[in-house]
């Protein structure tokens, strides 16, 4: 299928997420990147777009006027014409959404195994996302760092010691485990996944966030740190993206660099 | 379909998970009571059942004989014939595991919008119950909660004060949103889904920590307290199980009752 056949033939993609931060819906915005699907961002791309984005969460909706439950949190996805009855659909968290896209932009694998096989993968790059999120944020999400700067200090230093290691050494193995077919770029099968993009991402803000943790540890995992991460920062979609303006700078997200919770 | 020409059809199921506590094997417990499908608990049931729990998760593997990935904790499930070339497949992360259970169980909705309804909404509860043990490990996993306390006391009242309703307050608008079709007993569609089950199992939990918080807030949430939660533990399989040996005790896990972490 040629490129613009594919794009005539995908609907309208509306990522509903907070402005001007990577974020939760950077792992979204990645899947289509790499498949070079068009989207709109709409927070990113017009000045009111936000009203949407509080829309879709807003704490006295029940469901919205196609029949949607709210969104817990964004990232959301609105999808005109897919929902029930032809109207728009619109789903909320970043694992659902990542495996709805994942079949049909063709970045979940080659079978229904290797399809769940990407799910779990791209949940466990998650679930280190929200441990990282939680090294600055240990005690209370909607508190400021500077009011638990020294909770955090312990558990950075857990983080970077226990957990760390443990989720890279992992991702490690499973990057061995499909050598055969993979050749160290690919975690399940023969070609990129959205549990590639997800788990790229993540490393990503783990070297903007804890550099000197991470240049410490890089030997440690060397088909993580050697192969798949610059072969999927490669890929044709990604490399495009990642020069032009659509990528936004990690800053005060979920991957801050505070030098003080990285290795001393 | 009759029961017993269901359960003859249905793979031996077998579920990989630390035996005694119920923990997050208990959310794929549920799918497996609610339906009266049969599966095995492997290390609840024999005395070195636990090997194949350790196994699965063993931190040399890269992948097993039958060319699953590891596992990077458990819970996991184990198919035989559904893998590759007919071989076992091994699934981990309870999301995944109850996607791939609720599509083949009937309790994943009645289309695909409602497939991914449910598995949103299965996230959002799996969240709750990740934030419910952090409120007693809120800076180190592996340590001991007396090590932490100072922590946890902090993390607790942010947890009940700000967390705990804004979860519970989510559920309640998406009963209300689904209340024509799902009459405030199933949050999607018209019929018990996996998203239900897991809700549940996170509500029991929390009533069991934190019992003051619970009470309090009961008639905050009407149709969660008052019909939702009854509905799910009224459901034949469910309430067949909950009298059951096989429903273990909350004790250690993820659900713990410190007098000092709830309402006081």
């Amino acid at each position: 299928m040629s490129a613009t056949k594919k794009q005539r033939t995908q609907p309208p993609y509306e990522l509903l997420y907070w402005p001007s931060i990577p974020g939760r819906g950077e792992f979204i915005r990645l899947v289509f990147e790499a498949t070079h699907t068009p989207y709109t961002d709409t927070a990113n791309e017009s000045k009111d777009g936000i009203q949407a984005v509080l829309a879709c969460k807003d704490e006295q909706l029940t469901r919205d006027d196609d029949g949607n439950p709210p969104a817990f949190a964004p990232p959301a996805l609105r999808i005109p014409g897919e929902g029930k009855g032809g109207k728009s659909l619109v789903l909320y968290q970043t694992p659902s959404i990542l495996s709805y896209l994942g079949g049909r932009l063709g970045l979940a694998g080659a079978d229904e195994v290797e399809a769940h096989w990407i799910l779990s993968h791209a949940l466990t790059a998650l679930d280190l996302n929200n441990e990282v999120h939680d090294t600055h944020h240990p005690t209370a999400i909607a508190k400021y760092y500077e009011d638990q700067k020294e909770e955090a200090l312990k558990k950075a230093e857990d983080f970077r010691d226990v957990r760390l290691p443990k989720f890279l050494g992992f991702f490690e193995r499973v990057l061995k485990g499909n050598e055969e077919e993979g050749k160290g770029k690919y975690l399940v099968g023969g070609k990129l996944s959205y549990a590639d993009t997800t788990l790229w991402h993540v490393l990503s803000g783990l070297k903007f966030a804890f550099p000197k943790e991470l240049e410490a540890r890089e030997e440690e995992f060397p088909t993580l740190f050697g192969i798949f991460y610059s072969s999927v920062q490669g890929e044709k979609g990604i490399k495009e993206y990642l020069v032009s303006d659509r990528r936004k700078p990690f800053s005060m997200g979920i991957f801050r660099h505070y030098p003080e919770l990285d290795r001393q």
